[in-house]
């Protein structure tokens, strides 16, 4: 451990409380300062990058590092732009920190009102993409939080120079608060950042499922995310035989490795093209495995599931047993079966005639996304800036007390105010 | 174990999947039902009750209960009306479920629609107060989740009659689901219990803080609610005396073993009336406790901690560091200084110049209170029907697919639908 991780986290609470207050204004103008910075002291980053990759490429030539993590570590021109881009498209969205929930008078002069708050400390594990890093500290900034970071030890060298750049940025914004983003650099620190639940309030792994799934075994603090990607098809009897071709080939091979690409494919034993669908699926080059063992399985390449279902019951009923609760979609012209699958299945998006590749923060209009959640509370699916924040209520008053309500003195009257 | 854990949970998961399609009307009949027959069958619930009394009499008798968990236990005519009537007034609340929550057209004939939708499972434990079967479970239906419920072992007979009531109730409303509520009896289920993540999506315990706690500490389930209610009033340089004196008197007297009730008061330095209002304080019969180790306690009774501070900022500093983040309020005629108070300090409920004791549910006009929480995910403050529940997001289309946008041959538009 480079530093004691008790002192980290309770610096970064301290700097979170500081967080809270910020205006608007001077959190857009840190991260303006940082998308300047990050452009001015670009050649510096590169530098370091090449460093990591250097090293990588040993890894690579061993066999410790396949090929589309050294891809996911290069920093390229276009990653540079898109990563600066991504700044200043943070800075144009509404700050979600402040808006007015509900305004109710209570009482005559007795005023309730809840109000968005940020989180608080946010700790954030991700692999071997250094651009996350920008990305991540513009989305905490943006909702008052303070982060504790820690990267893939690949690109250790590109994290500590774009935080350096990042950090020297915020020092020359007036105003702005030390210590909101940490970073941390080993497991141990890691280990220790789990069990932190007194300081760090939400931690968001963005990564493989392996990373995940350890994490949400390793802590009770809450975590955003989700580990498995085993997103569903449905093609009902009286489905389309071209919109299920598309869609299909469009959730598995748009972009295979991608968690809301299609995984298992379920065909009603009534629709008529079967034959077709399936052949036109090899024509795509997509393998298709028929076996029970595969329901499991997220394969992350050109290869799926298939399965014949008797009825639209039967594939609710598959997919809510074997589903990681992402995204499905059935490829119906019957109305009706579409709502009875939309409602039945528990999963964070559910689809009618649409390719499950459309879960993404983005594709939604968010602006930005934190992550997808496989979560049952606070935020599902695609989680945008909102996913950062919470509320407090606040009460307004001229010495108001119980007693008087509790005695029939005073009555509550619970008049909401427009805002 | 009276029946192997799992099999209780699994089959409450098969419940919750069937609730999640249920209408607002069928619901409703269904708490109409229960809420009849319990009023027809009062007389065999007070029954199970006294048998109840009759063993907790006895533990009393040998100081291994004390008088007020045998009070809550108690079911009088009173407790018979008002849990009643709690049903009725659930009736009346809104459907959380089904809400739209966010519709917008993506492109042409691409549809996205955020709506409410329950959370599934719910793990509810709690102590001795028989009439919150009744409360739980009708939060439970109106807001379509399947429940797990863990009452107090003193309370066994009536909650076990309460339940039979009730079941009775629902299968004789046609189309309810089977299995919907389900009840354990031992420590070991709830240890059980709080295993298994797969099947159950959210505990709720409802008691002091050692269960709390205990719970906190023994699952990888979101926990909702509070363990300790450390709460905080700071008497401002420019506090009014009165409304110091009534609002102290209020929030410590009105209820001193409520979690709402203030513990600590901070006092500015320059505050003038200092010992007009400890006099006050003790006039009012409240021990004044002058003391660094009392800054964590949570006394519920008539004392608390006095402490002296330098400034508002200094009061902000201590109540962040020893507050539960239940609820505060600063006493003062200075806006500013509450505005400050208001934004700086990280809790559930801040106040200005009113009671702490206003942090409650039904005080703030949600007709219902699951419980109160200090969480900083999900729901915090004081919890109605919406906190039982979550979203999903589903996509109407026709045949669209991701390639198309990817490769730039359409666009998104984004257009918000009002609904």
């Amino acid at each position: 451990m480079e530093e004691d991780f008790t002192i980290i986290a309770k610096r970064a609470k301290t700097a979170s409380k500081k967080m809270a207050v910020l205006s608007t204004e001077l959190k857009n103008k840190a991260l303006i300062n940082i998308a300047q910075n990050i452009l001015q002291n670009q050649s510096e980053i590169f530098e370091a990058n090449s460093r990591d990759l250097n090293e990588a490429k040993t890894l690579v030539e061993k066999g410790e590092l396949n090929r589309s993590a050294y891809n996911r570590l290069k920093l390229d021109e276009n990653k540079m732009r898109d990563m600066i881009q991504g700044i200043k498209d943070i800075v144009s969205l509404d700050d979600p920190i402040g808006r007015i929930l509900l305004k109710r008078e209570l009482d005559a002069g007795l005023v309730l009102t809840k109000t968005s708050c940020p989180i608080g400390v946010l700790g954030i594990i991700f692999e071997a993409r250094p651009d996350v890093i920008t990305q991540v500290s513009a989305l905490a900034i943006k909702s008052s939080n303070a982060v504790i970071l820690k990267g893939g030890k690949e690109s250790i060298n590109t994290n500590k120079m774009i935080m350096s750049v990042i950090k020297d940025a915020l020092d020359n914004t007036e105003g702005f608060p030390k210590d909101v983003l940490n970073q941390i650099f080993t497991r141990e620190d890691v280990a220790e950042m789990l069990k932190q639940d007194k300081y760090i309030d939400l931690i968001i792994p963005r990564g493989g499922n392996k990373l995940v799934k350890f994490i949400k075994e390793n802590t009770k603090i809450p975590v955003l995310g989700h580990a498995d990607g085993i997103c569903h098809i449905f093609v009902d009897e009286s489905a389309d035989l071209d919109k299920a071709k598309n869609i299909i080939i469009d959730s598995k091979t748009q972009y295979p490795s991608a968690c809301n690409s299609v995984e298992t494919v379920l065909i009603h034993k009534d629709f008529k093209f079967k034959n077709e669908l399936t052949e036109s699926l090899k024509d795509a080059g997509i393998e298709i495995i028929l076996s029970p063992e595969s329901w499991h399985i997220e394969y992350g390449e050109k290869k799926l599931s298939l399965k014949t279902v008797n009825s639209l019951e039967d594939a609710v009923e598959h997919i809510n047993e074997y589903s990681s609760g992402h995204t499905e979609s059935i490829i119906t012209e019957n109305e009706d079966s579409a709502k009875i699958f939309i409602n039945s299945v528990d999963s964070s998006g559910v689809y009618h005639n649409v390719s499950t590749r459309f879960a993404d923060g983005f594709r939604y209009g968010f602006g930005a996304e934190v992550g997808i959640s496989t979560n049952k509370t606070h935020a599902r699916g695609p989680v945008g800036l909102e996913g950062l924040t919470i509320y407090k209520y606040s009460i307004e008053g001229n010495g108001h007390i119980v007693k008087d309500y509790a005695e029939g003195k005073k009555q509550f009257h619970h008049k909401d105010i427009k805002v």
